[in-house]
């Protein structure tokens, strides 16, 4: 059985319901070094222990939008997969994720725009059985398998 | 009112009408790759150049989600500044950034909810006079000075 | 349709000539310098651009290890996917990867041992029609889907 | 014969049981990510320290081609050193590396082809006492000094 074909879903093959979890990801000290670097979000609440000790959170917690860079690699490389587009995402930024802690992302086919191309998703994040982002996205999907777009 | 001068401001220093204009940042390819590092996102609309040749962007553009960061950045350390909260952040994505474009991400305060603690701002990102993405964000602001809090 | 169990494959799932091809991968200078970073390996040929402008090769080519660690990422993240085992693999290094170059992987599953519970695969790197690396790999595929394992 | 004095070897330098072990290199979870970052391999294996956890390793283990990247910086920068191209490398994974291993990479010269300027080495990384990856590799070695031929 050829397999070329399972994970690059093109605009057609999406249907309401469709749905990918993502394997967890943890979210290390490195990765919060590497996305301040990036960014340049050296707020204090992610970059200096001794003052986030002091805050709510008592301790550093990750960069929001690292968290929801988690949704934009589930929607471009799973579900729709390559190629896609993104339009818009709103999130909510429910629950701090700490340093160590593991992400699961979900993304759920809410629906199918054919005229336009677009498909909608809802997006979610969590650690364990807490969501730590909601919220949704719309995207264009590819019409075409990646593989026949890429020759 | 201008507000270029100040590093931290507190919930009670926030107006409606401030703004920040952050510096601009050029997006190189070193970004991408690390943002993909972090993120996961290997779609090769970012990551393959032959692919993204042959897409309506005629090259290979940076994460939606990277760019996104500069807002986290000038809101975690400009407006409203060190120790504030995200709680949402909705993002429209208009137009790609592409691998040297630079990026300039705007900030104005549109409301402040004195009873909730929170501020909410209107945030931009443009490449030249392309708006590349537009949204708006809602963060708590902390109470008081950062460098009282840390003490 | 649920899509949960499009990626990740286990044992039971493989069969002799199930494939897979990578969407390309651009290697980048970013690449090159960040792999020198994490391995030490600050070989001229690929560090120095005046010493590799005097070599064979007419300038600098990425590590060949770097092009070799695509091949792990498809059999870890895609055939045979999340969660399968590294036993052994083979790596003949045809020709140069130059920065800015495009890799495709491909592997090709060419025998299932259910006793031992391995899979072996062909593993090619290409840029265009010029294969760069090829090789064999022996792994150690899951028993049961990655969600399952993971609760 | 001892040979740990040099930093540039050329073939005609080079002899059966000449030999060169690297100092050790701690793996570190920044290291995990940013390889996981540069080939794009995001296994569960490597990154999802939850799953990792259920797995027969009990936790987190990097990815075997960082550990093999070690191999080629001591071929690469040592033995032969900086001038020479990778012709094949066999890799063996016996035990897994986890994040806060020591590394130590042992090449032998095994054989010493006058006529194709190859010359083949047996490489081995160690964690303490046990053999994670065993091989042996074949290179060219560049026939003048470095420093000549960079003049």
């Amino acid at each position: 059985m050829g397999r070329q074909d399972f994970a690059s879903l093109t605009f057609d093959d999406l249907t309401v319901g469709d749905e990918w979890e993502s394997p967890g990801r943890t979210v290390t000290e490195a990765d919060v070094v590497l996305f301040a670097g990036v960014s340049g979000d050296s707020n204090p609440v992610h970059m200096d222990n001794e003052f986030a000790q002091g805050t709510m959170f008592k301790g550093r917690i990750a960069h929001g939008m690292l968290t929801a860079s988690f949704i934009s690699t589930v929607l471009g490389t799973r579900l729709p997969g390559p190629g896609c587009i993104y339009v818009s995402q709103n999130l909510r930024f429910r629950a701090p994720v700490r340093i160590g802690d593991t992400v699961r992302t979900r993304v759920v086919v809410t629906s199918v725009d054919m005229e336009r191309g677009r498909v909608a998703l809802e997006t979610t994040c969590s650690v364990g059985d807490t969501v730590v982002i909601s919220g949704d996205a719309i995207l264009v999907a590819p019409r075409r398998p990646v593989v026949q777009a890429a020759e």
